[in-house]
């Protein structure tokens, strides 16, 4: 939908504005007080939650329809943002209940009929640094929040095993690309640091064997600075060597052939 | 399309039997004689050559249509198969010059005109083992063909790009996965392994440094038999321990976190 279309403006013209059959599934994941957290919706008369999604306009690549999208539900405009997999099961939604879903919440059934049709979804993932969104709900819904990972109750639809799978792209480019960038603030701890890793992998990592392996990969820039306002030992401040960081998602943190 | 059916028999269904709006285009790569090599159709009336491609019946998984087109044009059934990204530039084909081209060939303008629609395609990589393939051309090519890499000549639409893209990221996880088990026979020399690794790189590399990394990742099981009928002092065979293989593809070459 674009910005500030009234919900009968935008389903009036869905089948003429959005092409058939795709849509976009959005997994923002943020990190915020040692945890990592997802922006879900509430949809309206639904109890189960959403992943942010959307439909692709007759003129828009998939890329900028995903910007559109999350700039509408985080304001954002330059985010992490990236393609991981598409999701084509036809048993994925289910017609009937799809329609169904959207009388229930008052939309006329010849117009909720659009959403009845089979969708294959390209699912995007989204890292973010929390304290910059403003979330902010779509018309079909009722609320955008932040949600942590095992607090989030069941999703509609198949995302479920869209969260899943994001989840497991991000842990597994944990062992070859540097992450962390676009999740952490500009300046940022050690401890702060292994915590991202801790909760992305949803296990605790050994202090030591930690600052071991991320000091090898030579993406570390130590700061001539200390976290000022803490209780305890003021710990070291650092952030990323940016050239050596992006050389390292290009190459993988071994350094390539 | 289906086995066995006739263009007639196809077109007269495919907007019926077909979603809309999505396609498939698979890249197939192959390694015979020290050269990558990627299959292709020359299709009829036309200079360019294509990707073998398709698209998506009402009732199939992506993953079902692109088995199907690679059982189609390659004769094998399991194949080491993997999407890698969405291509949707809404320019990514001329609406007219599609219909034009399939009416050159005799095709009725009205059936035509479901290709001249716009189509989003997913791009799959696939790694075969050369000497098992059996291409057949599809129903609007006249020859299906191996071609090395630089002897290909201009690509139809945006297959080059989609070409380009998938190489980056068979090159890209080289750095961090192995490859070789599907392009390679069970047994092989390591002058051949990196024979491959150099063909997928576009590079020569050192082979005392390519035998120093490759033993490192601990992926290789060392045969106790050479190759024999050779000129040369014969070399030792190599096999991928698969269990290790297997991991890696999983954690990365460094053993993950």
């Amino acid at each position: 939908m674009k910005r500030d279309e009234s919900l009968e403006e935008w389903l009036d013209r869905v089948d003429q504005d959005y092409l058939a059959h795709i849509s976009l599934d959005c997994v923002v994941f943020g990190f915020h007080a040692g945890q990592l957290k997802i922006l879900l919706l509430k949809m309206k008369h639904e109890d189960r939650r959403a992943l942010p999604g959307g439909f692709v306009m007759n003129e828009e690549t998939l890329e900028d329809a995903a910007i559109r999208t999350l700039k509408e539900r985080t304001g954002l405009e330059n985010v992490f943002l990236q393609q991981f997999r598409v999701f084509s099961d036809p048993r994925r939604s289910d017609p009937d209940n799809r329609a169904e879903d959207l009388k229930r919440i008052g939309i006329d059934p010849g117009k909720a009929q659009w959403f009845a049709q089979r969708f294959i979804s390209v699912g995007f993932y989204a890292l973010v640094e929390f304290s910059c969104v403003v979330p902010r709900p779509d018309l079909l819904s009722d609320t955008c929040d932040w949600y942590n990972l095992d607090e989030r109750g069941p999703l509609i639809l198949d995302h479920d095993g869209i969260l899943e799978e994001a989840l497991d792209t991000l842990q597994s480019q944990l062992n070859y690309q540097p992450v962390g960038y676009s999740l952490l603030p500009r300046k940022f701890t050690l401890p702060e640091l292994q915590k991202l890793y801790e909760a992305i992998l949803g296990k605790k990592l050994d202090r030591r064997n930690f600052q071991r392996k991320i000091f090898s990969y030579g993406i570390l820039r130590s700061l001539d600075e200390k976290r000022t306002g803490v209780a305890h030992k003021a710990p070291y401040l650092y952030s990323f060597d940016l050239r050596k960081y992006q050389k390292a998602l290009k190459l993988g943190l071994q350094g390539g052939w």
